[in-house]
């Protein structure tokens, strides 16, 4: 039976959301309902909004960050149940493609293709709102009171988990410290860079203190953000705009005795990116690629940057397994162990979700959680 | 006491070496002269001499890839002794820096600002000709029947190895089969592609072939290169010039059912080196480049390709440490497990090096052997 329920929908691209009442489909085979209680705004959601994703397409329910509680399932479902603590996964995890199986990735190929075309796995879409199908948004739409994923890409996590807090480790959380701990790996005493301090920077921080880096430095254009670095550990902070004719790869360099042992963008600047691999050490040291460019846009560095040892990589999702893994994450903020509150610097309702967006764009917000029931 | 002997010098750029009779100071403190027997001419010794390099400088002695006999040692030397069956080492192995130390790579630093001055590590030469010092090249210059390099940038092995194969073991060969083998580790049963197959690129084959890659892939413009291939032990060979409205990454791709696991440009092309990223699999799969680019040419990609989780790294001398391991390739060859006799297509005397030069230039050329002594 379709539910109904509030949603914000983009209607086309470059315009504010639009609170609309929208029809949820029941879950159809090994598909969840989940109705939404948190989620949090990203930059990928604004920059699927903007128009300027060229495979962004219209009218969409965006959203990817969002936790909530199961409502129903389709046939088939036996990883969640009615009732579960969810948290919605963008990259899915169905334990059984090349990908999966492989033991070198956190990138499923199941529903690839359907996810990134806007509709579930059997090439439909759930959302109905003034005679017309919506579209999904990167497999999880939480910008709905109630929306519908496939069984492989939502998580149940324990009950005792605040949900307003859970929904942020749909995404930013996640991937900044997955990127650190389980994408780098990085190791006790290594020398860390991390470009730019929002939600995702601040999370490689994190990880980078939990594995007992040595010197942590955040650079950022920003100078509030320096406050921010040290609350989540960082041991430096470096402003490129406060450095005298010196680029910041030469900085970190000379900060570092030869440069980083791993190095993090987190900005989605190309330039940036180019710097980050270039302040990597000699014979060894990796960036790592976190942030997601403008269409169109491509790096680039002299080869012999990598011919001399470094490495460039890059992840989604941090590298996370968001089934295998997310619980023990969240394990691990209930434990005390991970930071997911401090984070959390505006709040909004459904109805002022347009404010969230303009929130996000100000240097002082890393999240802004937005409650779907209100 | 000083040395004289022949060597082929390097005047000035673009033009012909020219045989001279040259003055070789004595070794100094942990310096060793080598009576050279053999040496391979490798495309880094035409590119220097071509001018292109801007860090070129003349007038030098060039060559890296040679092997001979320890004429004399100075104070201190105590890893070799006269007499002594040599392989040169353009890159050192002093087992005491932060580099050789790290247990990550293999590009030691103990003499590099000195060896890319073109000077022994004292900041001088060893090398006299017409009134005038000579360069060193490398860190080795092999295109002299006596040579002085440091004590690190040399290793003994068995005076068993005759020395015309051995001296290849010093560039080409170990460039490409440590790649495959130390630097990217390919797994067993995993998917290979090599663009470019002259000495490095065939090496890489038998270094994928030694750790039963399960597709091992050639791409070389030139079909005469098919041959070479299948003797290395090649699984497939395409010519891009054959494909038909298809990309060369999109074509192995297709033979790979998603992308290579492990691609490795041998080619020094900028674009190649794009291609042999982007030829990678989704998910895990590893480029390395190997080939040396032309002065300001940079590489270049949509950092997409990383973050779903393609690696892009590099390595000089196959990530190979030559005193540590050096010894053992030499072994492998003795024991029949490494091809080296294969890639001597050619052979001249020292007075007939700028021959040497123009057959390398040609397709049917895999490596030239020059005997120094001629």
């Amino acid at each position: 039976m379709s539910t109904v329920g509030k949603a914000a929908v983009a209607w086309e691209a470059g315009k504010d959301l639009t609170i609309e009442d929208i029809e949820v489909l029941p879950p159809r085979a090994n598909e969840v309902r989940i109705e939404i209680y948190y989620t949090g705004v990203c930059h990928t959601d604004a920059y699927t909004l903007s128009g300027k994703d060229p495979e962004g397409a219209f009218p969409i329910v965006l959203g990817h960050e969002g936790a909530g509680i199961v409502e129903s399932v389709g046939e088939g479902v036996t990883s969640v149940k009615p009732g579960d603590y969810v948290v919605a996964l963008y990259t899915p995890e169905c334990k059984e493609c090349k990908f999966c199986k492989s033991g070198k990735t956190n990138l499923c190929g199941k529903i690839r293709a359907t996810q990134g075309k806007g509709v579930m796995p059997d090439g439909t879409s759930r959302f109905k709102c003034k005679g017309k199908d919506l579209l999904h948004f990167m497999g999880t739409s939480t910008f709905s009171q109630y929306t519908v994923v496939a069984d492989i890409s939502v998580v149940a996590i324990t009950k005792d988990a605040p949900m307003d807090r859970t929904c942020l480790l749909g995404c930013g959380i996640t991937t900044g410290y997955g990127a650190a701990v389980e994408t780098a790996k990085v190791e006790e005493g290594s020398t860390v860079a991390i470009f730019g301090a929002g939600c995702v920077g601040l999370s490689v921080v994190q990880g980078a203190v939990q594995r007992k880096a040595g010197k942590i430095i955040v650079v950022d254009l920003n100078p509030g953000k320096k406050e921010w670095a040290d609350k989540f550990g960082a041991t430096d902070f470096v402003n490129p705009s406060d450095l005298k004719g010196q680029t910041i790869q030469e900085k970190l360099i000379e900060m570092t005795d030869g440069g980083c042992d791993y190095t993090f963008d987190c900005t989605g600047n190309v330039g940036v990116m180019r710097a980050a691999l270039e302040a990597c050490h000699k014979g060894w040291g990796q960036s790592i690629v976190i942030g997601v460019a403008a269409a169109g846009q491509e790096i680039s560095t002299r080869p012999f940057q990598l011919v001399t040892g470094r490495v460039w990589k890059g992840c989604a999702f941090g590298g996370i397994k968001g089934r295998t893994q997310l619980p023990d994450l969240v394990a691990d903020y209930m434990a005390g162990k991970l930071k997911v509150d401090e984070f959390i610097t505006h709040r909004k309702n459904l109805d002022g979700i347009n404010d969230a967006f303009e929130t996000m764009k100000q240097g002082d917000c890393i999240r802004c959680v937005v409650d779907m029931r209100k």
